[in-house]
């Protein structure tokens, strides 16, 4: 009988591998399988037919739930106030949704009873690292499997599989793209761009328009709260809304097209091409409200927290104590984070044009050159006196030992 | 007679200030000028008539250096190593040309008995500082004075002098910038652009073109050995010609034009144009070439270095006992940072399409999900369950402390 | 009258100094002089004896505030959670009270309607630098004095002047020492030690025993919460009376004293003897039960943050931003930071001899090598693989380029 | 015939562990084995005869070295170089040794021809990493296994096979503690100390003496070039001389014992006691001598990169490219790390009492306040405002925003 079965939560997204992983799990562990469909803005089928979908396959229970408010708030705007870039490029697109699908995963988990949890993860990618570790910290009790990387089940295998059982899935369709995608943005693979002389073709992108080609600039104003957008063009906005506003308008002028060969958590390098227009127009924005917001020392130990963050958050550990402490140094840094950024969006460039606030720490009659100067010069000798004093003691050793400064090794 | 009285060596630029300078320095502390000239790339008039015209305005001396070669490689390449981007952003123009600047007004002190030196900066900049600093770090006998700062010759008293003196130099033309050039880039301040709601307009502008209405895509195959560009397009080059015909190529695709919020050295905050279409082209390559030949570890450390190198040379610091071990790491860094990087350049974009090297990190055979993999998958779950050691540890105590992660805290 | 002359408050330490300063002050700036004695715990004379002297030497109002407890709970608990130590040795004596005082100055200023802020410290120590960073921080629109530095009080001057209007203080006594002390530590110089290569002399000391002949071994067990030493022995203290209780028993076995070239804020190396017996041993402790219930990444990281916690305070950057974002991480770090600590004093030596803790992370059952052992050893390898992998691709690079492991450079 | 099996190279201590491996190895694999024995300091047996009992147990051949100078030239002067401490504190005893000791397997491992490694950890420690990722990282191609975690090995296998076989080898004295020790310190662990809140009991130790009854205080000067030891009193020393004098002397007085709740590279947390009276006495006065030959801000940095340094060491990446890039920067920060430091060894502490040093940054003149002295104190008012303006023009926003310093909080 059922209730006296081990159950597994599986991470569903209604395609074929996860879709055979549901009998196939079964028949290898004899644990019956809970599929959990989370929608965090990837778009595609409704969540209601992928729910229905898992239930044809075999799911004793399908749990579907509509996160792209969640995510957007609890995950893309912490990224957001982080400037959140893996080697100042990857805005972390699936890195941030994989701690959200696991927190669903561990609440179907609880509801209907499950000691395991199932992702459609490889053995090699950093995705099997950040769901389990996320889990791990979420859940210390529920154990892991992952069908293709620890049941055997391959691309060949779960195609005979459908096929066999007849499963309501399309089997035919090659498709040479492996994607993930959210409301942060969309990660490509595929073979050819596996030699990494070669250039992405056309039809890798789907969230940006080709930027060679842009239609007319667009201009557009968006006010900041606390590090977090709060309206674009002056009308209110949720952080959902921001982010799939400037999807649409920054996508629309081909920003955010990103290609990198990136260092994976798991120890090799591989060549990764993502497209995020919001997420990167928005971090331009925010950073140049940062420079006008934020004093300087802060603003340049920031820049050292925000890259350690990213690193955390590329390296699975969301649900830790170190980016939990570093959330509490960022969540400090925005307070006065807040105002409008105008920007042009052209031809691929998200370009910041004007930046008012009322918190600035920009003050014009100590910046300007011109009448209305208060800034007092007479301080400045004194200043770079001491300012200076420690380097040039050691330069004066320097001379004094015969290393200063060879003025006749010029030409080269 | 002119040899007994003291000498002062003067950074010359050719223009009003520093010409009215030669004669307003005699007068008001009685030291002979000796005119120093040094071509870091600024374009403009020839130096034989600048030599002239200092001579002209009354200096005893004139010196005058072309420096191009000098500065592409012993202060461009350095900060293309360095991937040197003050606040992420700019390429440290002015900032480098400065202590190039003062090693020729130290040797042109050494070599005509001067004991002091004469720069033409404003109390409130950063370049006071760059300029004094290094000279204190070079020759630390040596005594400075600004004449704009220390001896009150403001814009008016430099025209009514000049006028008076009948001096050899235009006094009418109004320019409305304040410009600073050299092959590295060029920065530009105005009135109308210390209120930073306002858009830069397009006569800011002199090295790029404007990238809204950009010419056909310009593909360019840039090769580094050890982190030095070599050749472009198969053709050997020194530094400086690199950084010319990038300047050349990447500045009529409009790239590497910069709007910025920026923090200076003496506590302010200012508004700043930047334009360095080969620097800002030049990095990208260089980055993406590291990306693909520096192991992950060494590449995350060295991008807190860089930062700290950028802040150090922004900082008036190149000459520094830090400069110069951080510099040490870096020379390290470079050992393997050779091969070719592809880019198209279009439109204000310098976008990567494809590296090689042959001391590239990646590995095809560790990185395809197709034939030919030969990762191990099966050593992940060990890694992984290790690796989520403390994490899981940490957590289990969050748990038990009733801090762990809040199911029903989603909705917002 | 004397409601129409603008008024300055004088830190007031009660000494030679600052007594004549109240009359020098008067006499070469005109202003009425407010005194401040601020008791934060450096012990001598009571605070009404202070008072009146300030008023017989002629101030017009005296301000007295024991801020013992204010100190140690706002200003040495911060720098406890910080592990606050310069240079790795220094407990930051002085740099933690000069913003407490100013603090209270600046309230002094509001009561009495005074338009400046007035300190006795010389102009090449840090001192000068906290007072007047920290009053601009505090209170932007005040001015500052410096008699010593400004107003050319020297010590002459000072005695002749104290004679000459017979004011109730000793002039006769050369004290060879120049102190500063407080609840958490004491700071001394003197000429004797300026040069450097002589050794402290006993009568340097004060707060400490000479630990070349101590007392028994004295054990004691200090409770924490909340990286907060809440209890010592069993009984309940507060954080003044443990700094105290601590200062007593450490000192009495000569723990605490620190001899060492300091870099100073205004750039020149100094020689410093300081002792802070409660300090560095309530710091020892606070260490280790960090190692015991703090998480190893946020540790290491921790580690970086409280070095530049005690830069930043000994930098005269306490009421800095970037000091108020390290505070936000610090105090998020500090959760589970509860527990005992058994420590021996003894000669010189806090040591460190048990720890327990409800929130240890510290897990028996993975550490043991005996009976009981749950670490999976067969995890290992595959983390080992994976771990290493980085290390490995570069590795096997160095031996295609010949630049492996030299097996035969081992002779020397 | 044994030319055609295949060899291990096994790394053997001569005790019962490894001398039983010997034929264990052999009957689980069917592979000779080579036996490596590497003194690095540790004392004990002579290495002949640990090389005779190595053929006794049935290796086919067997590899002794004397690398005691090797280790102390090669690894403990750059960890000395490198204040190498591991959370402050560990001097990296073993940490330090695994590569130097893989580094000769390998060397035999390619003078006999063997395709494996072999060494003896357990598979929870750190130094199964450290000898696994440096032999990764040295010779890639080699493999490795660990009997006792590979080839279930266990202490009672092990005596039952040693009387079995009739080895050559004690396996009737039960040793309490698990000790790992080399010229630069002793590693202990045992039983009764996993209970973190037991004291180490008088026969933990064998380095030092107990500090609570020393001899008399021991002076001494130890003579520094660029960074390493080469003189004590006077007398020249080889770096391992130096090690050993200082361990002989400061061992007498009870320096260096460090008993430590750590952060081990597999997750967990261990406890562990050290004595390592020579590396604590070098550190501590090679940390004074930087402190007067060490510009400020390099010194600042160096801090950052010894930690950093610390932690890669012990983390097993001796080996690695950031590791090497580190070493860059150290090496060039020691140029100046040249003089005499006088310290005081008595009771367990090792107190500088002097330093000189003719490349010292400290300057009598500057640093006096007696006759003599050189500082113009007519800087400071100007270095201060200008230092103080980022921190100013912020603090004026906190009181337009109502977040200025409170100053009615103060009571508790």
């Amino acid at each position: 009988m059922s209730e006296h079965k081990d159950r597994v939560v599986l991470a569903y997204s209604g395609g074929l591998d996860t879709s055979v992983a549901i009998g196939w799990i079964e028949q290898q562990t004899g644990m019956e399988v809970v599929a959990v469909a989370v929608d965090v803005g990837q778009g595609g089928e409704d969540l209601e037919v992928i729910r229905q979908r898992a239930l044809d396959c075999g799911a004793v229970e399908a749990y579907v739930a509509d996160a792209k408010e969640e995510f957007a708030f609890d995950y893309c705007m912490p990224a957001l106030k982080a400037n959140g870039l893996y080697q100042g490029r990857y805005p972390l697109v699936s890195a941030l949704s994989r701690p959200l699908i696991v927190k669903h995963l561990v609440r179907a988990a609880r509801q209907f009873g499950a000691t395991t949890v199932a992702h459609g993860c490889t053995g090699k990618g950093n995705d099997q690292v950040r769901f389990e570790v996320s889990l791990t910290s979420m859940a210390p009790d529920l154990k892991t499997i992952a069908p293709v990387r620890d049941l055997a089940l391959t691309r060949d295998v779960a195609i005979d599989y459908a096929n066999k059982h007849n499963l309501p899935i399309e089997t035919t369709k090659h498709n040479p793209f492996s994607i993930d995608q959210n409301v942060w943005g969309r990660a490509i693979e595929t073979g050819f761009l596996e030699d990494i002389w070669n250039a992405p073709t056309k039809d890798v992108y789907n969230y940006t328009d080709d930027p060679t080609y842009p239609p007319l600039p667009d201009e557009v104003v968006i006010t900041f709260e606390q590090g977090v957008p709060v309206a674009i063009d002056g009308r209110a906005v949720t952080p959902l809304e921001a982010v799939q506003e400037m999807n649409r308008r920054a996508g629309a002028q081909g920003i955010g097209r990103i290609d990198i060969v990136e260092d994976r958590l798991v120890g090799i390098k591989s060549r990764e091409i993502y497209e995020a227009p919001g997420a990167v127009a928005l971090i331009a924005a925010h950073q140049e409200l940062e420079n006008v917001t934020v004093e300087r020392e802060l603003a340049r130990y920031k820049r050292r927290v925000d890259e350690r963050w990213s690193e955390l958050v590329y390296d699975a550990q969301w649900y830790s104590p170190l980016k939990n402490a570093l959330d509490a140094f960022i969540e400090n840094t925005q307070t006065y984070v807040s105002g409008d950024i105008r920007m042009t969006l052209h031809g691929g460039r998200a370009t910041v044009t004007g930046r008012r606030s009322d918190s600035s720490l920009y003050d014009f009659n100590l910046a300007t050159y011109e009448t209305g100067d208060t800034f007092d010069q007479s301080h400045s000798r004194g200043f770079i006196e001491i300012y200076g004093m420690s380097a040039k003691l050691a330069a004066a050793r320097d001379v004094r030992f015969g290393r200063g400064v060879n003025f006749d090794e010029d030409a080269h």
